[in-house]
């Protein structure tokens, strides 16, 4: 009968410390994606507009899953460590009590036992009180046996709706975010799958005949030191600048300005940022 | 021009890093969750029937999602981490073979320079062969530029395809866990849905009354000190086991023997024990 709150102790205790692991590492790995996310938004921006688009809302979609992440690890606190936590308070004050019940018990079986003997001992026309005397303590000891099979069974019944209620709660979390993150990574899928790499091809030739080009462009006559070695600069010519610009803004007209990329980027960006400021789940 | 291997091989490092901690970390919450399963059946195995087979499934359910999270690790080890580690050497490469035909390239300019101030003093009966040696070299340094070009474009042609290809790769993987694992979480909350309390508690009680409750029935002549401290027994009484053997017989009736959720867990628990042991992904 003892077992059964023994054994909650041991199990839910180790219950509660896996599964704040389980949540913290979680949380390690949304970290993880959200120093990705950063380093892809960086990345984009080296990249031509074609790259660049597809890289940032990549990006944009995996930030996205990582907000779900965020909070999968702050329902699996909420809803499944707390409660396990709080449980172990509950299974103190329960062995309290059923101390409490044992002692009062054994007392009274003791007395029981004393007044049996008597009984057995004491002449016939003592016979009726002493019998009267066992009657009432055996009473009482039936009584706080019921109390203690109640407070038991009043912690058995809790304890199996707790069980079935935490690890169903644990389940419709996760179940919640594999769902929500299905969904954003079918979308991720798509954008990536629509990369147009000829088109992006095509811009960087471009691009570099820009640069590095004119070699086949000049006139013999043309040839001075100073034109000669225009392949060695690191930065864009203007003309590339403003080619790429162009394109930028070409590109941008696919995009309505409530679904700007850039704009939803620097939020997710400031959250993403916040976030890694703010951990909620620490070792 | 260089600047698109520069920026790839210091952003593609990135990711690599980053992606394999990713994928460390995933490894991670499947141990902290296989912990978890081998918890849940070792607990399961001190409840009554009803909780006990409610907690075998759901171990055996938690133990699936960690199978699949297990080829998740392998395959973004094999079609992630590995592909982008990979780049580091090829990115070596390309820088060598830049530079050689940079050094080459210039070598080939200085020439041209000196040919052609020759070429500006040379008297008028030597204008054609001067004419000629700078004509000469102008096309070796073009068809030099030419082959350096062809190096960064079949680059940057490479990195796109395998940007997309490693990021597609990627989502794909993500995309056949979380979907999975949607499946199996479904499957798992409805057989913690389908859990009995009420029977449960009726078992609960019935073992109870088995163990503690004779006292009350008990009449008064029969209270002997041996009798009188049975609830203080820890271990079930034999009438109880055998009712809780006969009730696991009755559970099993509804499960075929091909389904047999002790069977199936122990298979379970070694390919757990087996993982454990050999931990493919390690700081």
């Amino acid at each position: 009968m003892e077992n059964t709150v023994t054994n909650a102790e041991k199990y839910f205790g180790q219950f509660c410390s896996l599964l704040a692991a389980y949540t913290r590492k979680t949380a390690r790995l949304r970290d993880k994606a959200d120093q990705l996310v950063k380093q892809l938004i960086d990345f984009a921006n080296t990249e031509n507009p074609e790259m660049r688009v597809t890289l940032r809302n990549f990006a944009e979609d995996l930030a996205k899953v990582q907000d779900y992440r965020q909070a999968q690890v702050e329902r699996l606190e909420a809803k499944v460590v707390n409660p396990l936590k709080l449980y172990g308070m509950q299974i103190k004050q329960t062995r309290a009590e059923i101390k409490k019940f044992k002692h009062v018990r054994n007392n009274e079986i003791k007395q029981l036992e004393k007044l049996e003997k008597l009984r057995q001992k004491s002449p016939s026309d003592r016979q009726m009180i002493a019998e009267t005397s066992v009657q009432r303590a055996s009473v009482d000891a039936s009584h706080t046996t019921h109390q203690l099979e109640e407070t038991v069974d009043a912690f058995q019944r809790q304890k199996l709706k707790d069980l079935q209620k935490i690890f169903s709660d644990f389940v419709t979390i996760e179940m919640v975010f594999h769902t929500k993150a299905v969904e954003v990574y079918s979308s991720a899928f798509q954008a990536l799958d629509n990369y147009d790499l000829e088109r992006d091809v095509e811009d960087f030739r471009a691009k570099m005949r820009g640069v590095c080009g004119h070699y086949n462009a000049q006139p013999l006559t043309d040839t001075t030191p100073s034109a000669a070695v225009p392949w060695s600069l690191p930065a864009q010519s203007d003309q590339s600048i403003i080619r790429s610009r162009r394109r930028e803004a070409e590109a941008s007209e696919d995009h309505p300005a409530e679904e700007d990329p850039v704009e939803d980027l620097k939020g997710l960006g400031r959250d993403t940022i916040n976030r890694m400021r703010t951990p909620q789940v620490e070792k």
